[in-house]
């Protein structure tokens, strides 16, 4: 299998990071969606949704969003696990990995995709065009705020995002923080938890991966 | 366990159905997020992030957020199966739920909460306040079209959304088509194979839940 992906993005990362800890090997093959290669024929003949990353397995099955190739993983090699394992497990690293990613990556997401001039007519990730709204992109910064203080919040009662155990949640949680400084937003240092947090998981090896 | 909803709201809806589907009986306890119940001290001390559906389990452990509830249903009671059984399958059900979902329900969401009177000032479902932008719910509108297109291109190509079985992917994709009646969206006639889908997928017992 191959992951098709841009090195530079949040969403590959997540899953480079993902397999890092599951101790799978990635031949990866890079898209560069900067220079709107996604877009091409080559690319939408394997993922006609234009979207990276997308891992296409060795009989050309395809599987696109993040999300879905760490569940693919997961499924595939069961530990360490990091979606869970009894149902109450699982309930909540789901439920804090899509608290994370609405009020997070998202958030991030609506900041730069409606200001940056690479993604002038795709403010949205869609074959389709999309043209950017400012105001969005001003949500989007003001959302980043509140989601530090939220995120440190959190961080405060529990070691890790979903509870006492590393899994995606904090995964996706890093490389929101991290990618946050695209648009120039980095968590102030009277947020301890969150601080304390990130330089934690930021030590793990996958981080780098 | 209680399931804090709201009924005519269409997050609260996917879990009812994915709960009928399982054969799992659900008391439901109504929260009206029309007059802002959801803000209320009583209902924030159970869902500290004011958003309904919230399952609230014996020991007052909450788990928020629609899927983070059906995949605790979806451990707790694996027949029938609603998210996949092997590594494929997960992952390629997980992709086109995340799929609907972005391109469907959010869309969707983005159209009614920037415009409707009721969430003036909570345009993003959060505790925190955020203003509407109007251009915002009209890239919603367009998207929606779009959506019904992809939607049935899929159809066309599958008898079900995430393959040949009835999934979760399946529930979030009715709730979305049936949802975007609220913005005055609904599927033309010419988009056969979504029509003939939608029919197939409404006449189920669980499509009134």
């Amino acid at each position: 299998m191959k992951l098709y992906e841009f090195a530079p993005a949040p969403n590959p990362r997540r899953v480079r990071i993902f397999a890092a800890e599951k101790g799978i090997d990635l031949e990866t093959v890079q898209v560069d969606i900067r220079a709107g290669e996604q877009f091409g024929d080559a690319f939408r003949a394997l993922n006609p949704y234009c979207t990276v990353p997308a891992l296409v397995l060795d009989d050309g099955t395809c599987i696109s969003e993040s999300v879905a190739i760490c569940r693919y993983f997961e499924a595939l090699k069961p530990d360490p696990p990091l979606m869970g394992t009894d149902a109450l497990e699982q309930g909540q690293i789901e439920m804090w990995h899509r608290w994370i990613e609405f009020h997070g990556l998202s958030a991030i997401a609506d900041a730069l995709r409606n200001t940056a001039e690479r993604f002038k007519n795709h403010a949205v990730p869609s074959p389709k065009p999309y043209a950017q709204i400012p105001e969005l992109a001003e949500r989007g910064m003001s959302r980043i705020g509140d989601f530090f203080e939220m995120l440190d919040a959190r961080l405060a009662e529990s070691s890790h995002v979903a509870g006492e155990d590393f899994s995606v949640a904090d995964i996706l949680a890093l490389v929101s923080v991290d990618f946050a400084a695209v648009v120039k937003k980095t968590p102030s240092d009277d947020l301890t938890a969150l601080k304390a947090w990130h330089e934690r998981v930021s030590a793990r090896p996958s981080a780098s991966a």
